[in-house]
């Protein structure tokens, strides 16, 4: 019997961790690190850090990294994360099976939460599926969002008074345009500069890029004077930090009738 | 001069407050508990556990709790939330300079998060406003949205694969039915079943009640059949405990191509 945490870390910072979390990860016979590549070696860094901040000497010994498979750039999106949801499955198995052949418990850190545009939910289905006797039992504990962390840093709700608020992909705000009966809307997974397929009149928009970390990046205004500064600042840090992680809300009605804060346009 | 800080606590289970929210609590010169009346005495409870577990002794003297203004319940919604948030603004004010008067950190416990559906930082708004010589600043720390502790407790996502997902509200499902571009909805402050509006053909919900809590209630299915169940419920356990907090996620579309646990339809 294996039983997987699968533990929200938030974005970060190491103290986004819940006490959940950390009790989840205290009580781990194996904590699993995926290695995604040397770009974003950040934020395997903040996962070691977690760990070295959280666990004794002996329980250090748990932590085992391995590599991720990488995705095919190719054109079907849907195709190749399929295809690359597999293989990963395919790798936890692997590790598991390796690390704790007598079960246990399991824990991986995930970026963020679990419920929101994360692929972990969808790989330990998979493992379920091709699992070989093990009975697998998955949990989750919750973690603080990149939206909070956005929302937070700039003193603001995601929604407006008693109004929807959407949360959508870069992919599809391009594609699609802003979402009918929707407020105000929060973008992840955005490539670059989704929001220049919207008419930015009327429209505010919050950005933040490195959210949680000493890093951070945050510019607020109405879209069509931040729009122009946040494609240009984001090309800029994505060039000098090698990568670039970013989130940002928009909206057509005030979420505030005055800001509790005075704006940080185009900081730092 | 002020600092406020709002501490996002999570909803019902003292494990869900950040390393980050322990800190902004311990370092606060006043921590405010609001009082919100006899029915929902849980949830000053939680409030009350908290600082009894995260505080020492000493510094519990610095906890003070204060009795909230209650909400006009006449038609005009957002006519009296505006007038109950200008009173509640007036009581905060009250109690930050009363024992605060040389200034200081504050912190408030939030439940969930502030940046969802929840009304502090429109009223932080408001105290800067009428504020009467002492500066004040927000600080926002971000908690677990009861959506969260939901799709954790199921154990699925937020959002279909790539997918867009609308929060909303109880009242505003009831009036305009299912939102349109969104592939998945999640519903909090529903009064009790909005989603009898929606034909049900076709969708699945998941919903929740006290999540966290010991006496978390989950029941998901299809909406045809669960639905029922979930009204039924419901009632029963308002009348039992005095109270309810639910939210729900409803889908269109599969979350996962197959659960990674085994449904918990009609639990416990």
């Amino acid at each position: 019997m294996i039983r997987l945490s699968l533990i929200g870390i938030g974005t970060g910072n190491p103290d986004h961790i819940t006490l959940a979390g950390v009790r989840a990860l205290r009580e781990a016979d194996l904590i699993l690190l995926p290695r995604k590549g040397e770009a974003r070696v950040d934020l395997i860094d903040l996962r070691r850090l977690l760990c070295r901040n959280l666990l004794d000497e002996g329980a250090l010994s748990r932590v085992v990294e391995f590599d991720l498979p990488r995705r095919d750039g190719r054109d079907d999106y849907l195709g190749a994360v399929d295809e690359w949801h597999a293989a990963i499955a395919e790798v936890w198995h692997e590790q598991m099976t390796k690390n704790l052949p007598q079960g246990g418990q399991v824990a991986m850190l995930i970026w963020g939460d679990p419920s929101l545009y994360d692929s972990s939910l969808r790989i330990a289905a998979r493992l379920r599926r091709q699992d070989d006797g093990q009975a697998l039992d998955v949990e989750v504990v919750p973690g603080i969002t990149s939206l909070q962390v956005l929302t937070a840093a700039h003193r603001i709700p995601l929604n407006a008074l008693a109004e929807p608020v959407q949360i959508t992909t870069g992919r599809r705000l391009r594609e699609r345009g802003w979402p009918m009966d929707a407020a105000s809307v929060a973008v992840m997974l955005d490539g670059g500069g989704a929001f220049q397929a919207l008419s930015p009149e009327g429209l505010h928009i919050w950005w933040g890029a490195y959210l949680g970390m000493d890093k951070q990046c945050l510019i607020e205004g109405p879209l069509a004077e931040a729009g122009p500064a946040i494609v240009e600042r984001r090309a800029a840090l994505r060039e000098h930090h090698g990568w670039i992680m970013d989130v940002y809300l928009l909206a057509r009605t005030p979420l505030l009738s005055r800001p509790v804060a005075e704006p940080q346009r185009y900081f730092p």
